[in-house]
């Protein structure tokens, strides 16, 4: 009986293809390649192994065994009856993403510190105006909320900057390599964040993390506190910090929000204390991050054919 | 005999002057602060040590024995009888703006790899675009030239983004801390620009370093490389490098020109490949930068008054 690898991922390049039906006709699989849910849906139950991050690709009762979705997120599949009953395994690429949005961060992160959309504006009217105090990651006492892929990598570049301090919250308590001064769980964060100049979100859209940075927690950061997020925006009460900005209390750099896209009538769009950014901070743009993304499916690949377990389960009862 | 130290540096706050005072009284100098040039000139002649960077302060046949100026560059001393007679010394402040530089460097850098500005411009006109090919800093081949504070201080930060490679070219050999990959003199520029993807210039301006980034060697770069100079203008042939940007095989970030403010009829100002900034990098905007500034000089302040030779001696025959 022939068993069936699906690719659904529209984003990849033909090279990409290429070496993914390589691997798979290696291993004793058909690869087959489509651009839609809609085209795969006549061979979805046949498939054994499918790659693609459609929520409909999770097909009960077929001969699905592994999901593998090219994103870090699985909200998409959180409910699905496929994983929930054990007839199938869900993996993610959590890990592929870290390179890209740790750019991001600090790109971001800069631009605020250093005034840059302000001296956009100033050359934009070809002015000459040279005198804006500007601030600097060195000396920085900076927080990050997830010390994932995303958040060690982060950190890993900020360290070179010589803030201040570095601490790292997350809900096991593991100091990855050294990289933070101090790791903190939820119960700490009310305490650190007074002595916060930079916070940085990179949590996963969970039950739990939902509005874990509200009202409350932000009024407890100091004047003129930066705000970076690059998780999920429901990790923040968006109406609340939305005040904070439009009051110039605090900046925020945002790549995810409550809405996407940001809806016409939002305040946020000519906010001067924000930078927003289309949720691309680690989308499937960067070469590197869909060679990893393959790369990090290969293995699994390997792995899945010699009855060992995946190097990249998700948890879809914790929801990341 | 009242020994005087005079400050033209309207830059600095109070709080710095009163460093200054404080300082230069427990030594026996009394400390005198003027905002402008004209301001100070009745006293300049009896000031044994002046602090400011405007090149009349250099003069001749009074009292002076040691100027430090608190910028980099000393173009506006290269010519003063005063140091060249040998009457007295110059001390610059190369090494204080290495951190703000490096941040600005990154900073240009990611946006123009992160196509910034057009995500800017989406953003400004309320869309929601994100399928922009981004580049990285991970694989990237950088090459550095210039390899003093700002050089090492950008190298530093670079580092930790995992370039594949990074040379540093300067006129000595030297590989401070082991940071660069390789070390090549300007003889060799030549062969390495064929593969460099990105090209960062910290150079002085003299007359060994005046348009040594020709016509030729920018023919030699790859498409798409970026270059980002923070050093002096007159090290680029600009009308080449403005034929380059205008038909987009390369593009740059540029903070400093062959002539500054970039005159209003210059193609420069509306250049899609261009970051432009008003020579901003490294001045003394940054609260780090001048408490720098003012820690080298109370260091040399010290050494001065007892004898010993200073630390940050300018060669003002080699023009940095």
């Amino acid at each position: 009986m022939e068993r069936y690898l699906l690719t659904v991922i529209p984003e990849f390049e033909p090279s990409d293809l290429e070496r993914i039906q390589k691997a798979a006709e290696e291993r004793g699989f058909t690869a087959l390649f489509y651009n839609t849910p809609e085209e795969a849906a006549g061979m979805l139950p046949q498939a054994e192994i499918v790659f693609g991050y459609d929520g409909s690709l999770a097909l009960e009762g077929g001969a699905l065994k592994w999901l593998c979705t090219p994103f870090a997120g699985i909200n998409q599949f959180v409910n699905k009856k496929v994983f929930l009953g054990g007839q199938a395994v869900l993996t993610n690429s959590s890990g592929a993403y870290g390179t890209a949005i740790a750019e991001h961060v600090i790109m971001v992160l800069l631009e605020i510190l250093r005034r840059e959309k302000e001296y956009e504006e100033i050359i934009a009217g070809r002015g000459w105006v040279r005198d804006l105090p500007i601030r600097s990651i060195r000396g920085s006492r900076i927080t990050l909320m997830g010390t994932g892929d995303i958040g060690q990598e982060t950190a890993l570049r900020l360290k070179s900057f010589s803030p201040t301090s570095m601490i790292g919250m997350n809900r096991k308590g593991g100091n990855l390599g050294g990289l933070f001064d101090r790791i903190i769980g939820r119960e700490e964060l009310n305490d650190v964040l007074p002595g916060t100049d930079v916070l940085i979100l990179s949590l996963p859209g969970t039950p739990d993390t939902k509005g874990i940075l509200g009202k409350e927690e932000m009024a407890l950061l100091p004047d003129g506190a930066v705000i970076i997020n690059v998780g999920r925006g429901t990790s923040i009460d968006q109406s609340a910090l939305e005040k904070e900005l439009l009051s110039g209390r605090l900046y925020a750099g945002l790549d995810v929000f409550e809405k996407e896209p940001v809806p016409a009538e939002s305040p946020l769009w000519t906010c001067r204390s924000l930078i927003i950014t289309p949720h691309v901070a680690g989308n499937m743009m960067l070469p590197f991050t869909v060679d990893r993304i393959i790369q990090m499916f290969l293995e699994d690949l390997d792995r899945y054919c010699a009855g060992k377990r995946l190097l990249h389960l998700a948890d879809v009862r914790a929801g990341y």
